[in-house]
């Protein structure tokens, strides 16, 4: 167990902080609210990115960039966007400093006020869309399937490192589409890309949903999600794809003329997802002793360690080894350094995640063998030097179905289904977890049961079966049961 | 000639805005001063920026990602960098909306002013070297090798797209060392990275050089850069690298334990590029037909159009060909439009600066041969189908060497040696360009330089031979010739 490392038991919150840290992802900056995402944390994002960048374009997606500032009227241009959102902004005032008269420094020159104070955008749909007016006017110009790799911001209080911070970096995909069918089939469809990418590359299984009228995105129609566990038992939203019919299409007076040659509002969409998932990521599967990262998102996936020290003869033979496992698209670091001990260096190594290390010592060597550690067991294990190319990558697939396996059991044992209010309120102070119960279906009663229990509906699981029931907080009936959870 | 675009010949400055808007790279945005970067400008910057980064974690670096926000007292920690630079910045002073009383909108609200305004980054030097204080300790912590691809602003007042917008993107490398000659050669080695991109991927000659006092970044000890030259005679500062000592580490009191135990200031460098790279690109090779995109970053290479239009026939030779070509890396579109004429796809594809279009026609393909049109020099020719794939790899870098050498070769005819102040101004005033001149060294005889003639001393170059003259301003004497010109 790491000493730099609160252990979970003890105080999650400060197990997570500890390992964020420890481990290189990230830290906190002189900006409050703002982090620094260190270089180790940055490459597993930047993995993460180019992947769903990679299946964002695989379905048909381009990218493009829309300014940082958003002028303060556009964001009162569709009303339950601004009454749901952006409150919470940093807002832009003037455009120049000049020099202290006293010499103290720069003081902000009250001559460069802006006429319309800037909003530093939360969010780019009324931007983006002010700017598809320009460009859509005939269905010929539909679907605009178009996405943006940018830094937001939303003002926040309380920090927790990629969880909640002022600044994060995300991508927001704005489509357009001349039928009501086609946007929801886009948001649907991106929810599913969303889900493979988590389930396929973070190892983390995710329950597609909808959100309920009171956590839906301010400004859509309907709101759909993944939302994955924590180890704590809290509940993660790691995506949302908003279905957001012709509201902001009717704000921006945004028309395309048809087939048929009438003129109709366009159908909207959007869907995001942010360096939050590294919280998710680290959250999900890692241990009082480190990060384990899953191998597909790993930055280094597997590490090869000269015992008791690098020679010129186990520098040959990493070598050696290192090449073969390249050869197969595996990533690939040989430790150099010959001043700290190996106990040292695996403890490190199992503090960044790595998902496997190979020690290469002379008798193993001779043997034929060298020995292989699996970060998310720990179990080792001699593998012949003969084909382990190929025995590596079936154990970088292997970690990952065992990371994933692992979640969902975990998850499957924290679902419960209650059916009275005491068991409601027993399992969340409890083992915590999903609670499937029946529930009105009203915002008035939603809200209730978030003040008494500060649980929230994380979603109404698509293909949801029905079936009759009542509210666990109210007793009115219910035709099926939704999914509560505390959450981050 | 496209009827869209206005000619060079008539408007310079509005055939450039013609070509950025109408080919679909970039446009105004509601917002003064910022641009949008459309979908097909911004695949062309994703493949400068994948390149670049390709070429940055090749010589060692790592990326991070550092506050958007940087408080406004760091400013003026460093004192030439306040002086210098950064006057021209967006203000944050508060950080929350509300509703207006009278229902117009929102307000921002009075009570949630910031104890200290923030300001959007205009280049992130402080804030790095703020957090660098707490990562560097002793010298083996050096050399941090960290580079951020990241959105800055500067307030300009005249936007000019892609060459003088108030937000782009850019790179920033920031880098720290234990000793000047450490730094002094990654600043080098950097300034070789952007010519050897400058030069192998944009076909963009340029000239490595240092600048003089007047021009340096602010805060730094030298600055290099790489300049080109446009087709209208003006110099573009492609790229900089700054060689800033220890004036970043003694501001922000970095220090490290050298291995002798003794403790010392840290050696810094930084260096970018930015999206003006994009302006470079338009304006050095394109034509009054449109853009003359480099092959190695267009997004796409090869377009394949069926004539007169796509059969079954004409559309699964299409498909051999363009799996033939990809199987070889090039990046390849099928037409498959059955509206328009060839005529009118030919010029579309002329506009947007496709290398190489392969028209596909039942007659020529009987001959076991295609059409290829290059884009650069708008040549034709028939090419046998049999070992076209290799043929068309062949081609595109020649396309790549006659772009290149035909700047090449404007750029000669355009560097001008003058010795009198009348011969300077008449080059400037007629075919304008480079003019090597010799220049007394002084920073006030530069100045008058600029207010009389509008140029700019762009560079000392690089080795550059020593040779006695006399000032061409004021006849004092000197011992280097240096290159001045108008410049964007």
């Amino acid at each position: 167990m790491s000493k730099e490392i609160t252990p979970r038991s003890e105080d999650y919150s400060q197990w997570y902080i500890d390992l964020v840290r420890k481990a290189g992802l990230a830290d906190y900056s002189a900006v409050k609210g703002c982090m620094v995402i260190k270089p180790y944390g940055f490459g597993i994002w930047e993995n993460m990115r180019d992947t769903l960048d990679r299946m964002f374009k695989e379905t048909g997606h381009v990218n493009a960039y829309f300014p940082l500032f958003i002028p303060k009227s556009f964001l009162s241009k569709e009303a339950a966007h601004i009454e749901g959102f952006a409150k919470e902004c940093a807002v832009v005032t003037h455009y120049r400093l000049k020099n202290a008269d006293d010499g103290s420094g720069v003081v902000v020159d009250p001559d460069a006020k802006l006429e319309e104070e800037l909003i530093v955008r939360p969010t780019s749909e009324t931007i983006i869309w002010n700017t598809y007016r320009d460009w859509i006017q005939s269905y010929r110009d539909l679907p605009l399937l178009i996405n943006q790799w940018a830094n937001v911001v939303r003002w926040e209080m309380r920090t927790r490192l990629f969880l909640r911070t002022a600044e994060f970096l995300w991508q927001e995909g704005h489509t357009a589409h001349a039928t009501r069918e086609e946007a929801i089939e886009e948001t649907r469809r991106m929810l599913d890309v969303y889900a493979t990418f988590a389930e396929d590359y973070m190892a983390l299984p995710v329950i597609k949903g909808v959100k309920t009228a009171n956590e839906r995105f301010a400004g859509a129609v309907d709101t759909y999600c993944i939302e994955a566990l924590m180890q704590d038992g809290k509940a993660l939203q790691a995506g949302t794809s908003h279905f957001l019919g012709q509201n902001f299409a009717k704000a921006f007076d945004v028309t395309f003329s048809t087939k048929e040659n009438t003129l109709e509002y366009v159908w909207a969409t959007s869907w995001g997802v942010s360096t939050r998932l590294m919280g998710a990521l680290v959250m999900a599967h890692s241990d009082d002793d480190g990060l384990i990262v899953p191998p597909r998102l790993a930055t280094t996936q597997v590490v090869i360690v000269p015992i008791p020290k690098p020679s010129e003869e186990l520098t040959t033979v990493a070598n050696t080894i290192a090449a073969e496992l390249r050869s197969k698209g595996i990533r690939v670091k040989i430790d150099t350094d010959d001043q700290n001990r190996a106990g040292y260096k695996f403890a490190e190594y199992e503090k960044l995640g790595i998902p496997v290390r190979i020690g290469l010592g002379a008798r193993d060597l001779a043997n034929g063998v060298v020995e292989v550690a699996r970060r998310d067991t720990k179990e080792k294990s001699s593998i012949a030097l003969e084909g382990l190319g190929d025995a590596i990558a079936a154990l970088l697939d292997n970690i990952h179905q065992t990371m994933y396996q692992r979640a969902l059991t975990y998850r499957d044992e924290h679902t419960t289904r209650v059916d009275t209010w005491d068991d409601f309120m027993s399992v969340l102070d409890g083992k915590g977890g999903f609670v499937s119960a029946h529930w009105d279906g009203t915002s008035e009663t939603e809200d209730r049961i978030k003040d008494l229990s500060k649980a929230t509906i994380r979603c109404i699981p698509l293909d949801n079966p029905t079936e009759d029931g009542r509210c666990i907080l109210t007793g009115n009936p219910s035709t099926q049961r939704v999914l509560f959870a505390r959450a981050y």
